[in-house]
């Protein structure tokens, strides 16, 4: 079956609730464009997982704070069409944001407690727009499964709290983060990184790998572990930390003391590009 | 076809699924109980315009303020399904509030604009309760349409629009405010009222239809309007005004000049009975 692109959101919902009623399980891969391996792999998932494969390109606006980077936003239309080809996509839903957000646009969906602390703190006002444009998405789609990568912790536990909370009929499925040979954790951000910035971003990964190190040999205090982090992010001179935290994976409360699976996630500027990171430790 | 009860989220929305599967075409009136006469308007134009015509009863917390009525919320499923029955329902979803809401429960469902002025300033939170568990019924029952009543006018409002901006697929029809033969309009809250209240509680019909005789005798000054009314339900001795307003029936903004049809909104104590009303001015 050949990739048919999809811009309108009508057109979208007849052709899903067809296939839908056809039996046909579809599985959705929402998605800001700019594609890296990261999400070919969730495509891949998503193409072993159901009938229908469907993936949507759109760079949300309403996710972007007004001291954010919505402009310069990488895009790269016709090379996300062709890596969607090369892994099978059937759907590329595509909307335009003058159209899916009609005039006078003013309903969010809130995941209060868990979009809160980590990016929610920093960045306000995204898991507002998060939650709602994949609320959007998800009636237009109307999956039966729906795949976002584990590079994105935060995002990932807010979808899954808003599709119990909200009695969406939608399985939501993690995938590991996929990185670079030297462990960089691929991003359609890391396109932004000078060469030196590029070699400096390493820090991040290594920072986690650092810390599952300190905890297997035994250390379970969680500023003993944030301060080796920080020892090794600051090794690199164009480096500055946004976060850098430790949090039980499920209620993202912190933790000061580890005592299972204990989630570590950062937030890092390289230069002026923001990079996020994050690891669950195991104890 | 006989009534079928439902308690149990999951098994309606497979229920449901299967009907769907099946084209036929469901229509969902929901309701917090205690039916009356304006409930059944409801669930007859339901049956008009579908194949399955399912209403739900759930006395939702989350509408409810700390200092409201849930409690003592009237409550009748016997009376209700009997209702239910004449009307020719198909289906009653019957959630309870401790499992509908799972534990953790924090997402929210807010209309910013819409839920600001009139009962939204009154009661705080109201309407992202409504938005929110509207929502989860939506998702659970699936409908091709949902029925309201126009005497929560905002809600009906808010409903409209969370609809247009999360891109649901369901029709929204408002029904007219059912009365009785005095005029009052019908509400589950009438029932709290005595017998000398209840003949009070007419001023709030009176000061609707002062409000339209003025206006076609030429009056266009919202202030004169709002006098009037105020005038009227003042000579009810137990009568407190909660709010008494002149919007625009689609956006909501307050009207200082009438030119056009508008929205005569209000809130009024009777004794501790809070009752609302409303009717759209025609110019």
């Amino acid at each position: 079956m050949p990739l048919e692109i999809i811009a309108d959101a009508r057109e979208m919902r007849v052709r899903m609730e067809d296939l839908r009623r056809d039996g046909r399980k579809i599985v959705f891969v929402p998605t800001m464009g700019y594609l890296h391996q990261g999400h070919v792999s969730l495509l891949e998932e998503g193409r072993r997982r159901g009938d229908v494969l469907v993936l949507s390109i759109f760079v949300n606006p309403t996710q972007f704070g007004p001291s954010e980077d919505l402009s310069k936003y990488p895009r790269d239309m016709d090379g996300d069409l062709a890596k969607a080809r090369g892994a099978g996509t059937d759907f590329a839903f595509t909307p335009h944001a003058s159209t899916f957000y009609p005039p006078g646009y003013q309903t969010w969906v809130q995941v209060r407690e868990l979009s809160q602390g980590l990016c929610g703190d920093k960045r306000p006002g995204h898991f507002d727009g998060v939650a709602s444009v994949v609320a959007k998405l998800f009636h237009v789609v109307n999956p039966h499964a729906a795949i976002f990568g584990e590079k994105d912790f935060q995002q990932l536990a807010v979808i899954k709290r808003m599709v119990k909370d909200l009695d969406f009929d939608i399985e939501i499925v993690g995938m590991p983060t996929v990185r670079e040979a030297d462990g960089l954790a691929m991003s359609s951000r890391n396109a932004y990184l000078s060469p030196e910035e590029r070699q400096q971003a390493l820090t991040l990964s290594r920072a986690l790998e650092r810390a599952q190190a300190l905890v297997k040999a035994g250390e379970r205090d969680a500023g003993k572990l944030l301060e080796a982090a920080r020892a090794e992010i600051a090794s690199a001179p164009d480096a500055r930390i946004d976060y850098l935290e430790l949090r039980d994976p499920d209620s993202l409360h912190l933790v000061p003391t580890l005592s299972g699976p204990t989630l570590f996630a950062m937030a890092v500027f390289v230069g002026k590009t923001r990079l996020i990171d994050n690891r669950v430790l195991r104890v």
